[in-house]
C-alpha cells in the first residue's frame, strides 16, 4: 500500500491518500483507529452500492462501528440539490450529528455530492473518500472540490471541503465497464499534458497492461495521477491561481458536456477538450505541431475521441461555454500549452478561433 | 466610526467590522475602494429593502458600481433551501461569477441565508454584511455562521463562511419596531453574563439612554458586544471549542423557538433560555443565588421575558432540545456558569432537572 500526505496550510485539514489492490479493509481499520466519527453513514449510488456495499457495511460492522446507509440512483441526474437534501434529511431522521461522519463510496457524481453534504451538514462534518471509478480514483476523490448541478449548470453550488482520508482500492475497478475506464484515462493524459510527459509515452508503452488493469501498472499509474494532483492542490487548495491549469481541457469539456445534456461522459468530453485546448495553443503560436499530434496520438490510443461528435453542435458547445463557472465577467479562461508540461493560463482567445478549432477537429 | 478588526488563523480572511451612526456612504465607499466583486447583488427581505434598499442602490451607482437586487418576503419561514436557490437561479441569470460579490441588507435571516448562499455559490463568492436590526449588529452579522433551515431543524444546514466587512451603521435601527429592539439586548446581556459583568450594571443604568437608543449609548454598547463576539472568533472560529461560550442560553432558547414554531423571536427565547441556563447553574451548586437574581432582574428590567409563556410546553421544549445541533450522540450540552464571566460546558445535565427548572420558571 502507498501513502501519500495531502500537507495543506491548515495542517488540521491535511490527509493521506491510500492506494493499493485490496486496501479496502485496511481502510476500514484505519477509519476504526482515527476517530472521525462517533457513527458512519456510508451515502453510495444504488449500483455501486450493490457491488461493493454489502462488503463495506460488513467492514464496518466487524470493526465495532455503528454503520447506516443512504443511496440513490446513478448517474450525473442525481447530483442535485434535491438529492443532497434527502441525504441530509436521511442524516437527520437518523440522528446524524456533528460527531457523525459520512464515506463516500463511488464516482464522481458521489464523491462530489457526499462532499457537498458532509460540508454542509451542521456547518460540516468529517467524510472520507472511498473512490470506485478510475475517474474518482485519479481526480474527484482528491482535493476537496464538492458541488451539486443547479437549473442546468454544472457544479454551480459547492465548497472546498477536504476529506479526513482517500482510500483507493484498485480492486474496485474490478467491476468498472471498460468505457468506464477508458472514460478515466483522460484525466491520467491530462496530468501527463500539464505536469509530466513521460507518462504519455508510458501511457502509449504500456497499453496491454491497461488493457489488462494489470495491478502493478494500475498502482503506478494511479500514484502517479495522484501525486500530481496533490502537489498542485497543495500550493494552491482554494484554485486562485496554479490549480486552475487542472482545468486543461475542461473549458470545451464542460460545454461539450453540457450540450450533449450530460450524455457525453465527462472524460470524454475533457478529451475532446484537450484536443481543442492543443489545438488553440498551436493555431496562436504557442505549442509546436508535433506536440499537439503526441497529445493527439495518445488520446486515439488509449479510445479517447478528440473531435465533438456528429450529435454535438459547435454553436450548443459556444453557448455552454459563455456560461461557465470558470468565465470572469465576458473572459472566458483557457489553459493552454507552451509545450507539454508547460501550461499556461490565456483569457484572450478569439471565439472566431474556437469555433475554428473545434470545426476543424470534426474533418 | 469605529473600526474593529478580526483576526483570524488565515489572514486572507480576517476582516474589519465598521461601527457608526450614519456611515452607510462611507461604507459603500469602501466596498467601491475594495475591489471585492466586478459586480454586487444586495440581498434583502422585502421590507428591510422598501426601507433602505433604494437609498443602498443609489449609493453603490453613485460609486459607479454595477448592482442588482435580490429580494424574498421577510421572516425567519424565509430561511430556507428554497428560498437560497431561487437566489443563486436569480444570480445565474444576472451572469453572477466568480468574479461577482454579494451585500446582505437586513436581519439575521437575511445574513444567514445570504452568507450560506456566498459560501457555496461557484465553491464561494465574497460577501458583505450590513446588517440591519440590532440583533444582526451584536451578534449574526460577525463570526462567519451561515446557514438556512430544513424540515423544522434550525440551521441544520450551513457553513463558516467570514464575511469581507461587516459596516454596521445605527442609523438604520431608527426602522426597527420596539419588540426587535428589545430582541436584540438579549445577545447584549448574553456577552454581559458570559465575559464582562459590568456590561449587565452599564445596561441596568442607562436605562433611558437604551430607550432613546442614545446614538452614544448605542454606538458603546454595540461596539462593545462586537468586541466580545470578534475576540471569541478569533481563538476559535469553527467552534471546535471556547466559541460555544456563545450558545450561553441558547440550548433551551433553540428549544423554545422550535417548540413555539419560530413565533418566538430568537432574542426572547434566548433571554428564557439565560434565566433557565442561569437556574440550572444554581441548582447544580455552581452560582451563587444573587447571581442568578441579578441575571433574571436585568432580563426583566430591559423587558425580556425570563419564563416559558402559556403556550408553550415544558415538553414540547424538553422534545425540541434533543433533536438540537449542539448535542453529541445523546449528550446536550449546556452552557453553565460558576459565577457572571465564568462560564463553562455541561453535557451532564439531567433531563429531570431541565425540565423542573423550566416548570419553576413558570410560577
Amino acid at each position: 500500500m502507498k501513502t501519500l500526505r495531502v500537507n495543506l496550510p491548515r495542517p488540521s485539514v491535511s490527509y493521506d491518500i491510500h492506494i493499493g489492490f485490496g486496501i479496502l479493509d485496511r481502510g476500514v481499520f484505519m477509519i476504526a483507529r482515527s476517530g472521525w466519527g462517533r457513527d458512519y453513514t456510508v451515502v453510495s449510488d444504488e449500483r455501486v452500492f450493490h457491488h461493493h456495499g454489502r462488503r463495506l457495511m460488513g467492514l464496518l460492522a466487524d470493526m465495532g462501528l455503528a454503520a447506516q446507509s443512504v443511496t440513490f440512483p446513478p448517474g450525473e441526474a442525481s447530483k442535485t440539490v434535491e438529492t443532497a437534501l434527502a441525504v441530509a434529511r436521511a442524516l437527520a431522521a437518523q440522528g446524524a450529528d456533528r460527531s457523525s461522519a459520512l464515506i463516500a463510496l463511488g464516482g464522481g457524481v458521489v464523491g462530489d455530492l457526499t462532499g457537498f453534504v458532509a460540508a454542509v451538514y451542521m456547518r460540516g462534518i468529517p467524510y472520507i473518500q472511498v473512490p470506485t471509478t478510475l475517474m474518482a480514483q485519479v481526480d474527484s476523490a482528491v482535493g476537496g472540490k464538492t458541488a451539486v448541478d443547479e437549473g442546468g449548470a454544472k457544479n454551480i453550488l459547492g465548497v472546498f471541503h477536504q476529506p479526513k482520508a482517500v482510500i483507493i482500492d484498485l480492486e474496485l475497478l474490478e467491476t468498472l465497464p471498460p468505457r468506464e475506464f477508458v472514460n478515466g484515462l483522460a484525466e491520467i493524459v491530462k496530468y501527463g499534458i500539464i505536469e509530466e510527459p513521460d507518462l504519455l509515452d508510458l501511457l502509449e508503452a504500456n497499453r496491454k497492461a491497461l488493457e489488462d488493469r494489470d495491478r502493478d501498472f494500475m498502482t503506478t499509474v494511479v500514484s502517479r495521477s495522484c501525486r500530481i494532483k496533490k502537489g498542485i492542490v497543495e500550493i494552491d487548495e482554494e484554485e486562485r491561481g496554479v490549480r486552475r491549469v487542472l482545468n486543461f481541457g475542461h473549458t470545451v469539456g464542460h460545454a461539450v458536456e453540457a450540450a450533449s445534456g450530460y450524455v457525453i461522459p465527462h472524460g470524454e468530453a475533457v478529451a475532446m477538450g484537450m484536443a481543442a485546448a492543443a489545438g488553440l495553443s498551436e493555431r496562436l503560436g504557442h505549442l509546436p505541431r508535433e506536440d499537439r499530434e503526441r497529445i493527439v496520438r495518445c488520446l486515439t490510443s488509449l479510445g479517447l475521441p478528440v473531435a465533438l461528435p456528429a450529435g454535438v453542435e459547435t454553436e450548443a458547445v459556444m453557448e455552454a461555454m459563455k456560461r461557465d463557472k470558470k468565465k470572469e465577467g465576458e473572459r472566458i479562461n483557457f489553459v493552454l500549452l507552451k509545450r507539454p508540461g508547460m501550461p499556461f493560463i490565456n483569457g484572450g482567445v478569439p471565439p472566431a478561433l474556437v469555433r475554428e478549432v473545434l470545426e476543424e477537429g470534426r474533418s
